[in-house]
C-alpha cells in the first residue's frame, strides 16, 4: 500500500493465530495487532490536522491546542457521521481525457465545466469527490508511483479549494494521497489547499479515495456515507467511504 | 477504554504536534501513530476469527489458513460493506425493565417476545442489534465493569445464536464486549454462540455497540450501515456503525 | 511482566513464522514486532525523563525541550554505556532482615550502616544498586503485587537520594519499579527522589533490577556494565545491566 | 536509520511530554513508545531467527517451534549475557584497502591473513567481528546505500562461516546488516552463513556493528560484552555491544 513516508507506516501482524492456543471446548480464536498512522490508505483529515501561523480553524493557538497529546477541541472524534449528498466531478471525463497529467492542477474553469457538463450543481453541505485518475496508479508494484513526489500529482490548488469552500461543501476528496496538487518534485513543501479548506474553512478532506469504479458507472450524485472511527484527540482517521445509489450499493472506500 | 486483555490494547500518541516543524510558508501539520488490536470499541468479528476443533466456516483448516501471516479467505477484508435493514431488539424494554441482569442468557422466547411487541420481524439478510442494557456500564470508571468477569455479562447463549442463524441474519451485534452471555467468574473460556454464528453459521458478529441512544428514541428499525476497514487478513476491524432513519441520523457507533 | 500503567505496554508478536515463506534453496526466517514503552521491565532514566518547576538538569526549559518530539539534550542517547565499579548495598541484609517492609523508607543511616557492614563504601562515580528485597514479588502472578499502588513499596526518599548524590554516584538502582519510596495508596504522586537525581543532580536512575542472585552470593562489590541503547530523544531505555565480577559473570539484569 | 525492509521499522513517539501534565508538587515526566523490529540497528539474531529445510538448530520442528507465537527454545532470552575475548579482523586494513568493494566475499584466505598480520588468532570461544569497511555507509543520507541491495555488499560467504564455526566460534558480527556477502542484485535471496552459522552450528550473529572507531585506534582485542534484552521468544534483540579495553573503554554500539 502506497504511504507518505511522513506517517507511520500500516503494519499487520497477527499475535496469536489458530492453533497457538485451544480451548477445552475445541475453539481457538486469532487476533491482530495493528500499527499505522491515521493518514494512510482511505482516511480522512480532522481540522486539527493542519494550522496555519501557529493557529487552528477558529483561531485557536496550535501548539497550546496539542497540550495532553491529543486534540480535545478539533481532533477527528469531533467529525459527525456523514450522510449526505456526494457529487463525483470526473474531470478527465468532462475534459475529454482519461487522466489528468502529472502535477496538473484542475482549474476552478475545469470544476464548473464538470458539474455543468455532468448535471450536478456543487451544493452546500455536499461531499465532493474530484476524480483526477490519479487513483489508477494505487496499485503499481512501487509506491513512489502513487505518491508521485518527483511527477508532481494532479488536484486542485489554492484557488480550487476556495470554489470549494466558497460553495459550501463540507467536505471534500480526491483519489490521491494529498488531495491537491503537487508541483513535480516539490512533494509536501507547500499546501494551500490544506490551509484554505482545513484552516480557513472548517472544510474536512477525504484522501486516496478509489473513484474508478463509480466512474466507470458514471454514477455522479449518490448518497455520501462516511464514518470516521471516534479517536480522541486524532489529527484523522481511517475511513471506507460508501457512495450509496437507490439501486445496489456500490463502493468507493480503499484500504 | 474498555478493553478485553486478550487484545493489544488501543494506544494513541502524537509524533508531531504543531509548532515541532513549520514549513516556510507558516504550516505545520500534526499526525498520529495508533497501535491496537482489531477487537477493541466498537468493532466486527471477521469469520476467520474463530475456529472449532481446527476448522473454520465452510471447513477450511483453521492452521493452514494463517499461514503467512494473514487470513486470505475469511479476513476482515473479505466483508462487503453493510447497507441493509437493520433492526434493534429492545430486550429489557420488551420484558419490562431497565436492563438485563448480570449473566443473564437472552432466551428465544425473550428475543420471539421483543420483535412481536416491537412489530420488527427478524428478516432473512438483516442486521439484528440485540440490546441488553450492559452499554451502560461502558463509562464506568474501573474498566472491569464492562468487561464484567466476576459478574457475569448478559446476552445469547448457544439457542439464541441458532434462532439468528435460523433466520439468516447477515450479522448480529450486541452493546457487549463478548456479544454473548458470559456466566459470571467463566470469562471467555466457552463461547457457543461464537461458534455458531461464525464458524458454523458464516454471520458477523458486531461487539460493544452503543445502543442506548437509539433505544431511548425507540428506533427499532433502520436502515444499518457498517463499512469495516478492509484490513487485509485481518480478523476484525474497529467500525463505527450508523442506525440510518428516514429523518436525521442516529448514530449507534462507540470508540 | 509487571508494568506501570502510565508507560505503553510491552507487546511481542511475530509477524512472520516459519513456514509463512520459504526461500527457494529452503530457508526461512522468522521476525519479531515489538511494541513497548521505555519504561518497561529493566530500564534506564534519562536525564530528561523528569521535570520540575518547568525545568530539566541543568536548567533548560523542560517543554521547549520536547519541541520536534524528541529530547536532543538529555535523551538516552545522551548516556555513553558505564564500565565502571558498582556496590549492591544489601539494606535488609544489613538490617537482619529478609526483606524491607512495604512502604518502609531506607534512611541514610540504613544505607551507611549497610556500606560498613558490608566494607563496601560508596565512591564518587559508582553505580550504587539498592536492595530491599522487593524483587521477589517481580514473579507475582498479579502485576499489581510488584507494582505495590495499595501496599506502597520500600526504598529511599528525598534524604537518601540527597545521600547518593552527595557520594557523587553516577546511577543509582533498585528492585523495585519506581526506585523510590511509595507510600501506601499514593502511587507516582510524588517523586522526590527523582527530582534530586534526575533534575538536580544529574544521576541516573536504573529501575527494576533483579537483584536476588547476587545478594544471595554475596556479590557487594563489581564491575558495573550497562550499556542502553541509543534511542535517539527517548527518555529512557530498557537495558540488561550486568554485575561482572573476577570468577565467571553474575548477571542482575531482567526482562 | 538504514532498515531492511523486511522487519518492522523503528518509530519512536512521545505520548507525554512535558506540560503535558504537571503534578501539584511541580514533578512532570515525560515518556515514549517505541514501535520496532528487533532486526534493526545494532542487533544480535537468535539462533530461532533461521531455519533451513523446516529445521532449527538442534534439529527442532521449526514451524512447530512457533506456535504459540514465541519461540521458546532458542528466542533471544536464551542467550546469555557475553562477556567474553573479542577480536576484530580488520579485512581491509590488512588487504591494504580502505574498504572492501561491493559484493566482495571475504575469503578464507582473506580471514588467516587478517588474523596473523594483527596477530590476534581466533579461539574457541571468541567474539569475532569481521571488518569489511561497509560500516561508513551507514550515515549515507539515502538508506538504500548501505542496504546496498543494488551494489551488492561485502562479507564472509559459506566458506567464511564454516572457517569461523570450525573455530569454535561464540559469536560473529559484521558492520554491514545482513552480516554475509550479498551479490548484486540478489537481496537476501540466499543466505548460505546464516545456515551455516545458526542452523548448523548455534554460532549467533551480530548485524550493523559500527567497527570504525575500534578499526582506526588499531584496537583488535578486547574483552566483547554484548548483553541482549531478554525478549521472551523473540528471534533478535537490539543490542549496544561494547568493546572493552585495559584503558578506557571504546565502544562499538551502534542504534
Amino acid at each position: 500500500m502506497p504511504q507518505s513516508p511522513n506517517h507511520p507506516a500500516y503494519w499487520h501482524t497477527l499475535p496469536r493465530r489458530h492453533g497457538d492456543r485451544v480451548r477445552a471446548d475445541g475453539g481457538s480464536a486469532a487476533n491482530d495487532m495493528l500499527v499505522m498512522g491515521t493518514h494512510v490508505g482511505t482516511h480522512i483529515d480532522a481540522l486539527a490536522h493542519v494550522s496555519h501561523n501557529g493557529r487552528l480553524f477558529g483561531g485557536a493557538d496550535a501548539r497550546a491546542a496539542g497540550e495532553g497529546g491529543f486534540y480535545r477541541d478539533h481532533g477527528v472524534h469531533t467529525i459527525a457521521p456523514m450522510v449526505c449528498r456526494g457529487v463525483l466531478l470526473d474531470v478527465p471525463a468532462a475534459l475529454g481525457t482519461e487522466v489528468c497529467e502529472p502535477g496538473y492542477e484542475i482549474t476552478v474553469a475545469d470544476l464548473e465545466t464538470t458539474e455543468r457538463l455532468q448535471g450536478t450543481p456543487v451544493e452546500r453541505g455536499d461531499a465532493v469527490l474530484i476524480r483526477s485518475g490519479w487513483g489508477r496508479r494505487f496499485d503499481a508494484p512501487d509506491r513512489d508511483t502513487f505518491i508521485g513526489h518527483d511527477s508532481g500529482v494532479p488536484g486542485v490548488g489554492e484557488a480550487g479549494a476556495q470554489w470549494l469552500a466558497g460553495r459550501g461543501v463540507h467536505a471534500a476528496g480526491a483519489d490521491s494521497i494529498a488531495f491537491e496538487r503537487l508541483a513535480p518534485g516539490a512533494g509536501h513543501s507547500s499546501l494551500p489547499a490544506h490551509r484554505v479548506l482545513l484552516v480557513e474553512s472548517g472544510v474536512y478532506i477525504v484522501e486516496t479515495l478509489d473513484l474508478e469504479e463509480i466512474a466507470a458507472q458514471k454514477v455522479h450524485e449518490f448518497t455520501f456515507v462516511l464514518s470516521p472511527l471516534p479517536l480522541f484527540g486524532a489529527t484523522g482517521s481511517p475511513v471506507r467511504p460508501l457512495a450509496v445509489v437507490a439501486g445496489p450499493a456500490a463502493e468507493d472506500g480503499r484500504g
